[in-house]
C-alpha cells in the first residue's frame, strides 16, 4: 500500500503550569497531579456537549517541541534502552502524546482537568471519553514493571 | 496562537477480518475480540524492541474511510445526540482512532493482537504501552453509562 500522509490541525491548546520540559515530572514514580485547562477552539464547543458526564478523558496531543525520532532510546525510568513503541518517549515517528486526565469542570470551551503532563501551549488533536479499564490482574507492564520492582528492592 | 498543521505518515497497517464498516461490531455491549495483525514498516522494527513484555497496547490509527466531521451526532449506542468529543465516533475534526489491544505475540515487525475494531488496511500512526488503569470505582461514563443502565432495565 502506498505511504499516505495525513494532515492534522489542533482543536485547541493546553494551558499548563509546565513552561519548560525540565518542569514536567519524569521517571519512576513520577506523579502527574498538575491541574490545567484544555482550551478548545470556541468554533468546536458544540463537540463538547455532554462531556461533563465523564470522569476521565483521553487527550491526544502533539509533542511540538521535539525534533526527529529515535527508534531505540533510554527513558528516564530505566537505565536500559527500549524500543520507542515500548515507551512514552517524545521522539516518535509521529510525535503524538496520549494522556489520561480527570475532568474537574467545564466552562464553555474550556475544560479544567487534573493529571496533565504537557507543556504550556501544547497543541491538542483530539479528546475522547475514557470508557473502561483493563483489570490490574490482567496487566503486564514489561520493562517498566521490572524497573519499578528493582527500584523497590533497592530501597 | 496561530493554527499550525502537523503531517503524519503511517508506521504500518492493520490486517483485520473486518473488510467493511458494517462488519465491525457497534453499539451497546459490542464485543471487540477479533484477532488481527499490526503490520509495522520493517524499517521501524527496532522501535518494537521489548514490546513483548506488555500485555496491552494503545494503537493510534486513522479513520481513513471517513469524510468530514460532525460536532454533534447520535452514536450507535444511544438514541440521543452527543458531542463528538464525548463519543468514539469516526467523524472527528482530526480522524484519529484509539484502540486498546491485547498483545498475543510478535514475529519481527508483525504484532498479533486481540481486540481490534479497525477495518482491514487501516493506517497506524503510533503504538504505546498501556501502563495503568483508572480504578473502576473512580470511573464515571456519562451518557454511555446511562444508556447501558436503560438497556439493562429494559430487558
Amino acid at each position: 500500500m502506498a505511504a499516505a500522509r495525513f494532515e492534522m490541525t489542533p482543536i485547541g491548546f493546553v494551558s499548563s503550569p509546565y513552561k519548560q520540559p525540565a518542569h514536567v515530572p519524569k521517571g519512576l514514580g513520577a506523579k502527574h497531579e498538575a491541574e490545567g485547562i484544555l482550551e478548545i477552539n470556541p468554533d468546536l464547543e458544540l463537540g463538547l456537549t455532554d462531556i461533563e458526564g465523564f470522569s476521565h478523558l483521553f487527550v491526544l496531543w502533539i509533542f511540538d517541541r521535539t525534533e526527529g525520532f529515535q527508534l531505540l532510546g533510554t527513558p528516564p525510568s530505566d537505565n536500559r534502552p527500549h524500543g520507542i513503541f515500548a515507551t512514552r518517549s517524545p521522539r516518535r515517528p509521529n510525535p503524538i502524546g496520549l494522556t489520561v486526565v480527570e475532568l474537574l469542570g467545564r466552562s464553555g470551551p474550556k475544560l479544567q482537568v487534573r493529571g496533565i503532563d504537557m507543556l504550556d501551549g501544547t497543541p491538542i488533536l483530539d479528546i475522547k471519553p475514557y470508557l473502561s479499564s483493563i483489570p490490574p490482574d490482567q496487566l503486564r507492564t514489561g520493562w517498566l514493571g521490572e524497573a519499578e520492582e528493582e527500584a523497590r528492592n533497592a530501597r
